[in-house]
């Protein structure tokens, strides 16, 4: 399945400017993430592909960049800061909390792994698990944080967050100038909303969605955010009930293409990552390349190809060894 | 344990030109690895450091150097290429004669473990499992080539592999010619001894291995290679019984330090890798880390240190999660 958005008019935050303003600012606690380039036949691919190795990332996921944007661009309270997650976010958060000598309270829902609990737990944040989905635990969250006054780090929909994961794009155009097409899981449009913010017209970057939650594929349909399913194999990294606001608005006119995959290309996906490259990622962190593997999105003659491996917080012992 | 070689005068296979053509060589069928640069916090290492992530290989080892610079340097024999290894020098072997479609055959011993084993079948090798060690799988290999007349790829002790594994030398001082020290870990010395002879002056090479497999280190100590304990959880990658005699030449010049590490340690490095850094890497291949981590290498004020993460074929459910 595929989504076409109409580009709406207007300027799009965060703009160049701020996500190099937060490129700066982070610079010294995050990781800048290797690229791993390929023949098309190293993973079955339909063309050469470079994968940005974004799993790598310290707390294994891209969160820390937004993290830690957010925290570094204010005074912390006493109370310290607070966040709502699947789990990436909430480690990440954890994780520049411990940097920054400040105290976190990490909210998740009930479907959040083993992995991603005890990374927040080894970061010495205090976790509270509850709820069936991620919007559950933010809800439990902003009640929380209204009551202690902590600071919120919303896991996808604050300018600080969105231009904080947009690194991501900027770092990878320094390191691969010459792709023309970039393949982005979203979850709640954080990451792939900084990142196309970012690239604007100088890269397509491509939305991928599994089939369970589909919901920037079904706010582009609808023209605004709305409610979808959260369902399925990646639910815990990508089951955000639905996008950003702020996001939405770089989408409209920045993210030309969304597609979804079906679980089972995930799962092969991921697999393939371990077999060929001896990589491992969360099914999240396995869905931008699935699109390609399984064909949702099919790359046009001469396409330049990068894809996201965005996480791997995730039980090793899942994969088939 | 340190020990330091006595350097011996005269020239040193393999040569800068022999590395250099061995890259060119192989250069459309190998991948470019990508580097880690991590802070000292990251792993908790005495200083920064940065890791040169071989274990992304193709078939998940540095081995593909050497067997396809070996593979592609001559005529190949109807009856296909022959190889004795732990498994790595197996897989890769297999993998470049797929590539290359000729036939290969593969002996290992019995402490190959399942990841390798699998690999070696999946590349459509036949595969001879028995012996203790190695050594034994080697005099098995070696018995079936004089009946057979294939083309024999030697582990380490060939200069054509010698010259391809220094193709990682070449890379990795283009990627990050800042480094004064390289960590690598010694089995029969193949990866070490191109790496040594490629950085000549220009960086130190360290030499690490497993407490449980001392080739290099009794070398030097005794100044010749000699039979060495074959021993512990990094034997499937690392228990040659004795270093290859054209490493040795190598080493004696170009090699300074030698260190050992126990079990305790590499078990220790590779759970860091998978906790800090989300790589898989496999005893073998954490063994270099380990020297940093438990002291056994303590780098010198000032120095830019590179570790070599040179594989990763293991189980990962072998990894505490």
């Amino acid at each position: 399945m595929t989504q076409s958005a109409s580009p709406a008019p207007g300027p799009v935050p965060p703009d160049a400017a701020a996500i190099r303003a937060a490129a700066a600012r982070i610079a010294s606690r995050i990781r800048r993430t290797p690229l791993l380039r390929l023949s098309a036949a190293d993973l079955g691919t339909p063309c050469d592909v470079t994968l940005k190795l974004e799993l790598l990332q310290a707390s294994g996921s891209f969160k820390p960049r937004g993290a830690f944007n957010r925290l570094l661009s204010g005074p912390l309270p006493a109370s310290g800061v607070i966040a709502a997650s699947g789990g990436n976010h909430g480690a990440a958060v954890a994780y520049a909390a411990r940097a920054l000598g400040v105290k976190a309270e990490i909210f998740v829902p009930e479907i959040t792994g083993p992995a991603k609990l005890a990374r927040i737990r080894a970061y010495g944040a205090t976790l509270v698990q509850g709820g069936a989905s991620y919007d559950e635990a933010r809800q439990a969250c902003e009640a929380r944080a209204a009551e202690t006054g902590a600071l919120m780090v919303h896991a996808y929909d604050q300018p600080e967050v969105l231009a904080g994961q947009g690194t991501v794009a900027l770092e990878l155009e320094e390191q691969a100038p010459e792709l023309t097409h970039v393949l982005v899981a979203t979850g709640g449009g954080g990451l792939i909303g900084g990142m196309a913010a970012w690239y604007g017209e100088r890269a397509e970057v491509v939305s991928v969605e599994p089939e369970g939650c589909p919901t920037l594929y079904t706010a582009l349909r609808e023209g605004h955010p709305v409610s979808a399913p959260v369902g399925g194999v990646a639910a815990d990294s990508l089951g955000a009930r639905q996008v950003g606001a702020l996001m939405f608005e770089v989408a409209r006119q920045h993210i030309g293409t969304a597609v979804l995959v079906p679980d089972d290309a995930i799962r092969a996906a991921r697999q393939a990552l371990w077999e060929a490259c001896r990589i491992v990622a969360e099914p999240g962190g396995a869905t931008a390349l699935a699109a390609l593997l399984c064909g949702a999105f099919v790359p046009p003659d001469g396409a330049r190809v990068g894809v996201l491996v965005c996480g791997g917080n995730t039980d090793p012992a899942s994969l088939n060894g």
